[in-house]
């Protein structure tokens, strides 16, 4: 058995963070002989200073050729004034198209530990355990798009909001498989009242729907929807939603859900995936050794259960962060007195030691 | 001096709360000598049930001879079946395009006693005083759309994205001027690193911004935006954004104000301008005497203040409801335990009595 892993630290914190992930998985490797590799590739501003793209072919390549991605995060002020096709985003744009990484999953559970760092009070949060299923190579994210025309005497800018049935059937499908490993909940995001791609959209998830019996479907207007994950988001088990729509309601969800730092995702491609944790580079505390790691961490964690399948190793990463939060440690950025205060490299030992 | 509105109760509970507020309003014109007139006309499934349509052209005729619309609520379960195109909502964006309501102005200001109604932390509420500014009559929402046709051997649907140069203008300086009147603080809201027209849009703000040397500018991708409001909301004075982005952001900021029920709203047009609270019809309460009117009520303040500029008479009303509620009245959406109920004819007598 062996597998080979792509990893992408990226820019600012992103080297401090994946090299704590990659740390934790040799310790899961050493203990269920996954035989994992590692070959290291850039991306991002980094890749930018050094090739002129942000998005080298070679690591494409390499990302095509592994198992799966571990990525870290891109971008920084440093980067403002870079001509926008070279910007450090478009990576992840561009890994997103490339791998055809058709869905973004986004797990929002709170630990019990953690149910005070969220904005929302207490009783709202305990027991949140949702995940977003965001579509991520369509709509008007990849629609063609016009900067600057004249149009009845005036200059305008447009861009085209399109979905197809395969595209959504698709995205549906993975949403109704998730859900029925979970409370067999399906709540889909649209704007159905005022768009065609939205009436679209729900007859074809409606169509899917019929082939899950077992699963319910519910439908949600996406001001709704954006009004009742802060209301009552212990209500959604899986959220399914465009890409402009799931961009937005994903962040709002993830604030929900508290700390930041701590929030895994999975983009799943038809061969490989990617995983990242969904915080962004942080430069201003790059380089200082104080990142809370544990969002990669527990990415490189839905890396072993959705690319590997390697169940078991997955669960030892997410009890090993648990059981690190119920003795106590906390990173800096979820420090409060009466805790046991650790940097990156001391979280990474506390976690390796409970794996 | 006299002043002729219109009123739209529509659906639901819309009956009961713009009769609440009528009363208010007369109450003030009996003090400040206002003049006021009434002509009470139909909208929505009420219009639809009546006439065959959700928006006769009589009640736009009278919209446009008026001098500020009331607007109450529309929609219900009652025209789930409806054909899309007769659905009570269409009288909104009817009434919006007809009436040239290029601007959403919602103010999300968190009366003291009614911070621990957020679903946010008291602490992260308390002082929260912003107003969105939502570009209304523009964006995808109006722009062209295909409900189905062949594409590259699949079906897809689309709708198209789009703000010319003199639009984005518009809002923006409606906005600023909003800002210079409060704390000179405008946040515009795009997502300029995928879209087009966000970039468009971005350029247009900060070519107005020149103008308001005085007012701050800050850019915010929406994502960030959703997560702000939950996070910190106390940051922001303006926000001006799009048509969508704004109807998912006002509904967000709406909730983290927390009570949904006292939240007005006025869509400034280019000579009529419509006032409604933010809440829906309601069906399951309808006719029972117990809807939240205040919503409806702060938004007749609101129109003797931008339609009518009767300044004082509005802050009457505003002083009013504030009253009523730090004496203890709240109506059953709002009630605990130590608080006198009032239901909407109580409540409605209760603030008359403090004008
Ligand atoms: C960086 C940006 C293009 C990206 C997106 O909008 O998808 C980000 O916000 C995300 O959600 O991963
Ligand atoms: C009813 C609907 C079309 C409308 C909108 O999306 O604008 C509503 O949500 C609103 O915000 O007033």
């Amino acid at each position: 058995m062996s597998y080979k892993i792509t990893v992408i630290p990226g820019d600012g914190i992103g080297k401090e963070i994946t090299d704590s992930a990659v740390e934790v998985l040799e310790k899961v490797d050493e203990k269920f002989g996954l035989g994992l590799s590692y070959t290291y590739k850039d991306a991002g501003g980094t890749a930018y200073d050094k090739f002129g793209t942000p998005l080298p072919d070679d690591t494409i390549e390499a990302c095509k050729a592994s198992d799966g991605v571990l990525f870290g995060a891109v971008g920084g002020d440093k980067w403002d004034n870079v001509d926008p096709a070279l910007r450090p985003e478009k990576a992840i744009l561009g890994l997103r198209k490339n791998l055809g990484l058709y869905a973004n999953l986004r797990p929002v559970k709170v630990a019990d530990a953690l149910v005070e760092y969220s904005p929302l009070k207490p009783e709202l949060v305990k027991g949140v355990d949702l995940v977003i299923v965001r579509e991520l190579i369509g709509g008007i994210y990849f629609g063609d798009k016009c900067e600057s025309e004249q149009h009845n005497g005036a200059e305008r800018a447009w861009d085209l909001e399109n979905y197809s049935v395969p595209e959504v059937d698709r995205i549906a499908k993975l949403a109704f498989e998730t859900a029925k490993l979970r409370r067999g909940k399906v709540t889909s995001v649209d704007k159905a009242n005022v768009l065609a791609t939205s009436r679209l959209w729900r007859r074809t998830v409606a169509k899917v729907a019929e082939s899950y019996p077992d699963v319910e479907l519910n439908n949600l207007y996406v001001d709704n929807c954006a009004m009742q994950l802060a209301i009552r988001p212990t209500q959604f088990d899986v959220i399914v939603t465009g890409n402009l729509f799931g961009d937005i309601l994903s962040d709002e969800a993830a604030v929900v859900g508290g700390s930041i730092g701590m929030m895994p995702s999975a983009s799943i491609g038809t061969s490989t995936s990617l995983y990242e944790p969904i915080h962004g580079s942080a430069p201003d505390i790059a380089g200082k050794g104080i990142a809370n790691p544990m969002g990669t961490i527990l990415s490189a964690a839905m890396l072993l259960r959705y690319s590997l399948h390697e169940e078991a190793a997955a669960k030892a990463i997410e009890a090993a962060v648990d059981k690190a939060l119920a003795d106590g440690y906390r990173t800096p950025d979820l420090w409060k007195e009466g805790f046991q205060k650790a940097n990156t490299e001391e979280i990474t030992k506390v976690i390796c030691e409970r794996i």
